[in-house]
């Protein structure tokens, strides 16, 4: 054995993932952003034109270096958010707006063809052309020849550029192609430079490649063409990401992805961990200074415009992603956080969070109890509450993820919770004449509800668009009158999950519900055999714990 | 130009990633699952003992070589899944059942230790002990010298030997420590094969590796002690699954990972794209024949125990990881679907699925109603079912996720949907007396519904477990005596989302639910002012839909 190895090693600090770029960060290297375009092909995504002005705004916050806005012309929704963003609905501080298309026609003329009069006449800063460079899909798709297809590429680039228009290229499907017939995919990266392009964009489009494969050709095509290469990756194989930095590492210096790794199929490259992990692990400066702390707070404010709910294990900014659980770990964590973590939180404005479960030990209670602020250090009550949380979760209440629910139970056990209201009796009733899906008319929901708050007995009713919203709106109503707080409190999510998968009318139904006071938010938790009861509890607690921080 | 670029290239069948394998599979290659032990780590993840058996089922159908179950003695839960597992509880096929845990504790004897004897006496067949191998890691949180953490790792290695135990050896934090200290790192592996540990795994704790990174640092323990090498990987940098293929590239021959890359923080390399990687791009053997065509089932299955829901977007066997939107594409994928996809889906037991969105053209339509066995090749047929899909769309509706509501649009078009029955009323009613938190009792909800089928006027009252649920219940009974084929209908899912966030009363509610009559699961849309409303059309053409197809 090694002498070093016996010898007590001094403490230090510890960032386990020291910076080794394989080279300086290339001048004028791009962030390109696809979101709006190549994102929006997502099953199930769809942009209104507001959305796409919104999330445009969150890109240019976060400081990517484009925002590839649509493929104007193509479709109503794309024409009609290229001239809101041109005509002053969208500034842009720090990105070149990018506008989307296909090459001319076959057999046509760019100057006449009106799909690239879109282009040029968008008002975007750059013209991001897509041209087919894999043999098989001009013979077999495009129908047209080889030969014609470079001159449509030519003919629109070069067309483009002397109307001043800046451009860039996307070669679709270029790695499949190039294995197919290197000599052309080649050539259409050649054509494509000599006429103008800025940059020469290797597209991975039906997201098959692995790492080793790209970084060998974009190294090839780098060199044998000198063109300024990006690249397009796509996670059909699961390795967009590393797709994408193995071009990186290969030369490529334009990376292309979405927010959230949005996209057809399995998605386009996610841009923020390919910026983190070259900002982070290679020490580049990519974003304005201080933007990449940004980085969670906008993934979840365009997962909220999408409407897609965001993935918790999300590298870099999932709510997970520096979430510890193991009891174990707990109290290592405590010595140095660093040893847990790859990178800081901060650095992507992220936390770390320790998580309360029934596999946690009283370690993690008691840490989780300092960042609320109670002092557990006493080991018999936090035994207690630890039993206490088991004892909840083997019901069915998670604490994981309802954060405002342990502090409500950890208060009523410290005798640390006012009581701010008592309901004593609801009612929720629906219902739907001439209830066929051919022959509808308004369906209202109304809830009655006797409570006490204020010292006084009152009874409201409140109608709703459905039975949680109707008591939502009835348990407001009778609490504005002692406490004028609640007006700001809004419903910002709601989660039902059937627990035991019972089958029956005994199975156990949980129901998380986040609520914000346009500051911010929280999450409570309610559990029982009927969706509504469960719902009232989660609603109860949410009106109790805002009222507490109110 | 080069001549070749102008030849017309004969038409061919074309798989666009032919294997490539670096080198021949090793022999004695591992494929090694930890969904039940690090997979169970995730957040909001809990599985009983009968979930684990339910999922080692699920493993041994895949193929996997080994599964490893939990830790037995660290909790009751894993204690009671071994004595199961190893009682005839569960019949292993093809896998061997793995059994986790730590090296011995400081200052003992693993002849005296009881979780190592937990570890001997589990009645798995191999045991996977994990040791620290970062030096830090050993004097600041283990709290013990160097050379104590090598003596545990050989006393308990070599005593469960001894005693006939197979053992694999987790080395973990193993990518961090090896940059702190290499030469301790290395000495860490060596003792553990010294002392018969048959492999050393290499473990990417934190998660913040980069393939280029696990690639080099395999390669070299592997070249300096000789020992057979295993990678676990987990997701923090995005790269778990390209830094899983990197550590094989580079000599590892035992993947660790987990089902649905389910993990704590970001979640382990998911071990589907792994083992289709290399069965696919590599042509590699590595799940017994046949099996990898059940990987999507398998996944999903695994999903239902877990109630994790899947995400649409995993690589190879999500919902949509085959589905095409563009409108663009659809003309020419029927030219050759291997144009567009990166392997043929049916190797995964996947499908090549084209979406019915506002984005389509009718080519998308046309070949939608084709999989759905109707002629819409009449052009104006195609354009009137185009444009009703359209203005559906733009109220709300979704026929992407919702085939079944597809088809009942497209056969009312066609004047070919037969009416099954007609609602006319409903009402459903929730009441809670002493509705507070801590003075529950049980809550009931009823539906009643007057309803005409068979001929008749029908009225029933249905009681359920919330709104849905009841109006399902009366439905079910008042079809029963005409379509005795309901009663196999149960829902499987129902998810609800606000459309145009429009905080206020006037927000549009979509409703998706899943229906299946335990052969086949169809989803249904429905759309409104009202969450039950929504749900009670989605809910009618569910019934509807079962019917047609009973």
């Amino acid at each position: 054995m090694p002498g070093r190895a016996t010898d007590p090693h001094p403490a230090k600090e510890i960032m386990s993932t020291q910076p080794s770029a394989p080279f300086d960060k290339p001048a004028e290297f791009h962030v390109y952003d696809t979101t709006l375009r190549d994102g929006a092909q997502q099953e199930g995504l769809r942009l209104s034109v507001q959305d796409k002005l919104q999330i445009a705004g969150y890109l240019d916050e976060l400081g990517v270096d484009y925002i590839e806005g649509g493929w104007p012309g193509a479709n109503p929704n794309d024409t009609a958010f290229f001239a809101a963003a041109t005509s002053g609905e969208l500034v842009l501080k720090n990105a070149t707006l990018t506008a989307f298309g296909f090459t001319r026609r076959v057999g046509g003329k760019a100057a006449d063809d009106p799909l690239t009069a879109a282009l040029r006449d968008s008002g975007a800063g750059v013209a991001c052309v897509v041209a087919k460079s894999h043999d098989q899909h001009v013979l077999r798709a495009l129908r047209t020849t080889l030969q014609e297809n470079l001159a449509m590429v030519t003919d629109t680039v070069a067309h483009l550029v002397a109307e001043g228009q800046r451009v860039f290229l996307d070669c679709e499907h270029f790695f499949d192609g190039f294995r197919e017939n290197k000599a052309y995919a080649t050539e259409v990266v050649r054509a494509a430079t000599e006429a103008g392009a800025e940059v020469a964009v290797l597209c991975d489009t039906n997201g098959g490649m692995l790492p080793p494969w790209v970084g060998d050709i974009v190294a090839e095509v780098a060199e044998t063409t000198g063109a300024k290469v990006g690249i397009h990756a796509h996670n059909d194989s699961g390795c967009a990401v590393a797709n994408t930095m193995a071009a990186v590492d290969a030369g490529a210096m334009h990376v292309q992805g979405t927010i959230n790794g949005y996209g057809e199929r399995t998605g386009n490259a996610d841009l923020l961990p390919v910026v983190a992990n070259l900002e982070l692990k290679y020490g580049w400066q990519l974003l304005p200074a201080g933007s990449l702390a940004e980085a969670t707070r906008l993934s979840h404010a365009i997962a909220e415009v999408t409407n897609v709910p965001p993935s918790n294990r999300q590298p870099y900014v999932g709510l997970s992603s520096f979430a510890h659980k193991a009891g174990l770990h707990a109290s290592a964590i405590k010595v140095d956080p660093n040893l847990y973590q790859h990178v800081d939180p901060a650095l992507v404005g992220n936390d770390m969070r320790m998580l309360v479960s029934d596999m946690a030990g009283r370690a993690n209670i008691q840490i989780k109890g300092e960042e609320l602020g109670f002092d557990l250090s006493d080991r018999d009550l936090a035994a207690k509450i630890t039993d206490k949380v088991k004892e909840r979760e083997a019901a069915g209440y998670t604490y994981e993820g309802a954060d405002a629910s342990f502090e409500l139970m950890l208060r009523a056990e410290l005798d640390q919770l006012p009581e701010f209201f008592v309901a004593r009796s609801w009612r929720v009733f629906t219902q739907s004449i001439h209830g066929h899906a051919d022959d509808r008319h308004e369906v209202d929901t109304e809830a009655t509800m006797r409570l006490e708050a204020g010292g006084s007995t009152i009874r409201v009713v409140g109608e709703g668009n459905g039975p949680v919203n109707a008591l939502d709106h009835a348990l407001r109503q009778a609490l504005l009158p002692s406490y004028p707080a609640v007006e700001r409190f809004e419903l910002s999510d709601y989660r039902v999950r059937i627990l035991d998968q019972g089958h029956g009318t005994d199975a156990t139904i949980r129901v998380l519900i986040q609520t914000t006071d346009g500051l911010r938010s929280w999450t409570t938790v309610g559990v029982g055999q009927n969706v509504i009861e469960a719902s009232w509890e989660a609603l109860a607690e949410a009106y109790s714990y805002g009222l507490l921080h109110a």
